[in-house]
């Protein structure tokens, strides 16, 4: 299959200036405020946001370099299949966290629960809407059941560099 | 800021075999089943998969070329700033969608749900964490209240061609 070629539309403000001691997910990032600045070209795109509360932010794991497809992640010593965890050193460093939206201000979003470190490169911003997004039926989290609440204090370290 | 450069690590193989009459969410896909078909290089990565219900898929939008800041979205006869809907013609073409894993057999994830065409490249697979991805308070969802149970029935035309 091709290689498909994407360009960032912003860039992502955080109070985190390193890796280390960044919030691992936005449960950990409550009350902590960033702005999401978008490029002036893409603007007209945010039309109607500000009715939602909270948006699915994507971008790119920017830190990170190359993957391994076997982690030893934040929340457990044992090493796990990456895709069953949310590391950043994956095939394709795409990063996805839901944000709140406090106010959208010309080409800013000033959004709450953010958990990447500044100057994260923005790749798509999308509405977040219950019916779309919320699994139906019973869920269950395989290896990160009883730890992922751990996330709500747990910070990141250089791991994943 | 520096182009970005993905390989997809799979396909995905859905019965909607084109976008017309394909399921606009996954919530619209209820009962239907695809598999996600990884690549070998890429197999190690799955393991301890099998422990989560469900599933984020980050796709491209392969059949989509270009994009429009504003457009008129599947679920509304308004115009609406692209990033306040989850039209596939967007800047950066990635698709997400929440699926339930029914079985991980060797490199083939059987999963329900399936709101892509067929053929979509897969870009990630992330666990779905109730913890880390649902938000916290109250929720609000702008323009799309009211309408976006509708996806549960309305499929897709070609606009977004």
């Amino acid at each position: 299959m091709d290689s498909i070629v994407l360009n960032p539309i912003g860039i992502i403000r955080t109070p985190h200036k390193s890796l280390e001691g960044t919030p691992i997910q936005p449960c950990g990032a409550c009350g902590i405020l960033g702005t999401v600045e978008v490029e002036e070209a893409f603007r007209e795109g945010l039309l109607d946001l500000k009715g939602f509360s909270h948006l699915f932010l994507l971008y790119l794991f920017h830190q990170s370099k190359g993957f391994n497809l076997t982690v030893k992640p934040f929340l457990d010593d044992a090493r796990h299949g990456v895709f069953s965890t949310r590391a950043p050193r994956r095939p394709n460093p795409i990063g996805l966290s839901v944000v709140r939206l406090v106010e959208v201000r010309e080409g800013t979003l000033h959004v709450e629960g953010v958990d990447m470190v500044d100057g994260t490169p923005l790749l798509d911003i999308k509405p977040f809407i219950p019916d779309f997004d919320l699994p139906c039926g019973e869920i269950w989290t395989g290896w990160l059941s009883g730890r992922s609440k751990n996330a709500t204090s747990l910070k990141a370290d250089n791991r994943f560099l």
